[in-house]
């Protein structure tokens, strides 16, 4: 749908409707599944939905340090019952005769014929005799299933454990390691190219001219990517030259699955993105979406290109409002940003036909303290976030303790 | 201070207390400091503050594409300006002569002299001339500072960008970039020696025999620990022998600056860890949490360890009640976990005399939903969830819609 540009929209296009061309775009991105060891699945996403090969906990355990007992041998008053052999963790016990009670250990098998435990802290004595050393222990009534975790209480076999598209953190690798899977099937990382565009940055560690600036963008959304689990290309500055730029597109996009680029997208008279992909598999256009208005979307020579503006800030909203999640959507990884409700420390305003993005920091109260006013130069404002702020199309103003969605970065 | 082990404490630490030894164990942690690039200090804390060495932005310049003016040439009803040379981003123009107006580009430098820009869409008419061809523009009353970005107006160059501590993420680097810093003083990684216990616990992708489960904190705390920034060294499994336990520990310790051991802690009859470590400078105690009570702390060869309990969630809430937050503390690595304030789905129940911590799922509605029930071995809840739900000492039981401290995951 993408291979040729679309005339411009009349109005600015919606953040949803943006999002929804984006994953439109990247939907047949050509990435490979490999099933490798646990260790190397961190921070993929699941490549297909995986079945409990066998029940969690794998058998009736119990769930604290005590005697196994059954349940009927008890009684209001407690009786007293001979100890048998004790049951240690990896065990696998013998029948418990009726009238004992086996010392056992948390994790341990419950032996068959048994139904509950009493922790030691209930028995008299409310120490383990020397195994081996005939004794008798004095033990409170009990009902059948106390401190026993059943077979299959956690997961049961042949049952989904995970589905596809699942973000594979540690406690999701913990879960298959414990279902004794010593691989996932994930789908591997994405190769992105990141071109930064304009005339004016010049790189970290070089002289400053007059009206130049450094290059923000390539450090922060290289960092970015990489932080969601892409390996990036960076193809360092190109001059404001639409040819320059187009024959550095062609010779990397053979290698890579995506090409983002930044700047050069908007209206002004030099806007070298615009100039080398409009009419060549790329549309502009405007979204209401404030910082990131200005965006462009399509393909180049057959690879999924996404134009993002120049700003720093504006960079950083692209890629966690439309990149970010169309990935998590598409590929299970990175992991989806948690969203969560907080009251604003102070009022704001937002232009009412945009949806407006703000950066803030969440506070363990419940309140988010905005950093830094709206422009999307603001990088130190950044810096000190740990939060998206937003305000959606449709409203103009919020008062101090009005209630925002906010994404946790 | 853990040279020699202490009498165990008349009752359970607090949370807060035992947090307060990992620190003081930790604080001498020998961790090297190195000058890195941008690039590499990804997810590394700052080792030093960083104080702007110029002003952002660095000079005044356009927030709109428009045009540059002088706002006292301009005046209600629109005055009719002279159109000059236009102002690309990256180039340092001429003073701009009174009673003309100059295209100038978003970025790009106000020249000497402009005070203001209009925005094109408020030019008539509302495109630039042709560069080079005599024109004028008409052009609206104008307040001096509109769409001007100051020069040191998101940071002043001399004051304090980054703060000794900082967690470099995409928007910490970017700031260090657009501050045209290359590198950045960081702490290195610790490397930890991750050694799991037990006799019952066997390797995933091996046979299961009765009694015994596969090893999943071995992958559940390798993943925390690395996704944290660490270096990890797995040493294996091994058998519950307290020698051998104690030559892994003294072959492995030179090489690493922290040692974690996982099982083994509790007060039954085979508890290898602390039959290895205690009287040999490891403390062991109970901690006033559920789950993770259990939890042993000193050092082996000069090298300090924390003994963590067998089952993976008191595994994974051991590591984030405790290890993580004084690394982050310590080194600004990892970022910190985010707290924020969410309302129950449903009412739970926790032992007063603890600090339960539960596993849940932040919803964007602001409620959180509790994942399976308290019990330690739920790692199938605990893969399910994205935050870790808080319910201080004191507190027995909440009712659905009581407000929560959760921390995201």
């Amino acid at each position: 749908m993408h291979s040729r540009p679309q005339p411009a929209a009349a109005g600015p296009a919606s953040v949803e409707a943006h999002r929804d061309k984006v994953r439109a775009l990247l939907a047949g991105l050509a990435v490979r599944t490999d099933t490798v060891p646990l260790a190397d699945a961190l921070g993929r996403g699941l490549a297909r939905d995986i079945t409990a090969p066998l029940d969690l906990p794998p058998f009736a355990n119990s769930q604290m340090d005590g005697y196994a007992v059954r349940s009927a041998d008890l009684a209001e008053g407690g009786v007293e019952l001979r100890v048998t052999d004790p049951v240690p963790a990896g065990a696998q016990p013998a029948a418990l005769a009726a009238g004992t009670a086996a010392p056992i250990m948390t994790g341990a098998m419950i032996p068959p014929g048994a139904d509950a435990v009493v922790p030691i802290e209930a028995a008299e004595p409310d120490v383990f005799p020397e195994p081996g050393s005939p004794a008798t222990v004095r033990l409170p009534a009990t009902a059948a299933g106390t401190y026993v975790r059943a077979a299959g209480s956690d997961i049961a076999a042949g049952t989904r454990a995970l589905a596809a598209g699942t973000y594979l953190g540690p406690g999701q690798l913990g879960l298959l390691a414990a279902l004794g899977l010593p691989e996932a099937p994930v789908h591997a990382a994405p190769t992105v190219l990141l071109v930064t565009t304009g005339d004016e940055v010049v790189a970290p560690g070089t002289p400053l001219e007059a009206g130049k600036i450094y290059d923000a963008n390539s450090t922060l959304l290289d960092s970015g990517l990489r932080q969601a689990g892409l390996a990036v290309t960076r193809a360092g500055i190109t001059a404001d030259d639409p040819d320059a730029l187009e024959r550095l597109l062609r010779a990397h996009a053979p290698a890579v699955d995506l090409i983002i680029t930044t700047g050069g997208v908007s209206k002004g008279a030099y806007e070298v993105v615009r100039q080398a992909l409009e009419g060549h598999g790329v549309e502009f256009g405007s979204v209401a979406m404030q910082p990131g208005g200005p965006q462009g979307l399509g393909t180049f020579d057959g690879v999924p290109v996404l134009c993002f503006p120049g700003n720093p800030v504006s960079c950083l909203v692209s890629f966690e409002m439309f990149l970010r999640p169309v990935l998590t959507a598409l590929l299970g990884s990175p992991a989806p940003r948690t969203a969560v409700r907080a009251r604003l420390a102070a009022p704001l305003t937002s232009p009412a036909a945009k949806h407006q993005v703000r950066r803030g920091t969440l506070t363990p109260d419940g309140t988010v303290q905005l950093e830094g006013g709206a422009g999307s130069h603001l990088v130190h404002a950044l810096a000190l976030s740990n939060a998206l702020v937003h305000v959606p199309a449709g409203t103009a103003e919020l008062a101090a303790g009005d209630e925002v969605e906010v994404w946790v970065l």
